[in-house]
């Protein structure tokens, strides 16, 4: 979101703050303005209606990520093994949300809501995070290296453990005393992610280790700060 | 729920089918005793505010969770296998939330805002919670049963893998064309989280097919029916 000026990000971020708090009904624009200290009529002018705003949040920040997925499945794996490119993929995924982290909260808590706007993000970016991890999947299972026949299930069980932190960030805090923005917890995090997805792939030539220590050298070279 | 009276039960199932569509502060009550086809008067009757309708859904729903989930980790494992013993409450879980998939919906929403009300649950539920499910991997890994010291964050992802169908059924039914309270939709959701539990047991005695079996077998002749 860094193309955006000052004050439209200051408002879309006083904007999800407040959500997370009161819920989209429970917060008015006036609120969202006193937040943002900026003026109520600034709002209107940038987004037009609270809906709208809510709008401008929850597609900026599944359009980035599907943006940054399609990336991800695009790329080659380092070591060639598609093992490594779903570790990366989901260090990646992991990553996208903790720098927006309380707008994946407001997000994913959207997402369980029953309404249009919903079912418009489901068809137009959840279909295609959908296809993405099940193609990483895929292309592992043709190059022999995973063992089980990956199924729809699997692909929704990694989409969820992804998502997960994101959206519990709060109990995660209160009764782990972890912090999900924390490199430790996402490390941790993404080791137990790691260790549940390679037991469904064969032994390959290149031992578990070197590839989470690739994959994750790699990122970090790339993007060393969480924030 | 069944202890409650008709009227009362209506009111509940009303607010929560409401509030899964609008949102709590979405909801009037004006709204809910339309929906409950009931006098507006009745719901300040029986439970006050809109505010104490809510509570008494959340801790009904919480409270019951722990109940069952007591009772199902007391339990002798059948097979002498805490690994058996972990896949029966695993189901007795998902059941659990499948007869009250409103509830389940509506309350894992809720516990991602940030509230008094939730801080409250939270101390009062979940820490009960995480360390019921802390139990039985502790008793599996003194019994050797395990290969992994099981962490806190194995814990957390089990408790995901088995809360996300409830919190997201209609993403599953949009994007996987699956009903959530199918009997056919839980087995397949089983099968895959008792496939990931069985990777990090030792192979024992009996197969996981077997365990699976009589896991299965158990909980169907109790409670044949999922509503």
């Amino acid at each position: 979101m860094a193309e955006k000026s000052t004050v439209q990000q200051r408002i879309l971020d006083a904007a999800v703050a407040r959500f997370n708090v009161q819920g989209f009904h429970g917060t008015s624009v006036r609120d969202i303005a006193e937040h943002a200290d900026v003026n109520q009529a600034l709002i209107s002018y940038y987004f037009g209606s609270k809906h709208k705003l809510m709008e401008r949040i929850l597609t900026g920040f599944f359009e980035g990520y599907i943006e940054m997925l399609e990336t991800a499945v695009a790329r080659r794996p380092i070591s060639g093994c598609y093992f490594d490119k779903l570790v990366r993929t989901a260090w990646e995924v992991l990553i996208y949300q903790c720098r927006r982290r309380e707008a994946a909260r407001f997000a994913h808590r959207e997402m369980t809501l029953d309404t249009t706007l919903v079912r418009e993000i489901m068809t137009t970016y959840l279909m295609r995070e959908k296809h993405l991890l099940a193609l990483i999947f895929s292309e592992a299972y043709e190059a022999g290296e995973m063992t089980v026949q990956p199924t729809e299930l699997f692909v929704l069980q990694l989409k969820e453990l992804l998502t997960v932190p994101f959206l519990h960030p709060q109990y995660i805090q209160e009764l782990y005393q972890r912090q999900v923005d924390d490199r430790d917890f996402l490390d941790d995090y993404l080791s137990t992610v790691v260790h549940w997805l390679s037991l469904y792939f064969q032994p390959t030539v290149i031992s578990y280790e070197e590839l989470y220590g690739m994959a994750v050298d790699h990122v970090t070279n790339q993007n060393e700060s969480t924030d």
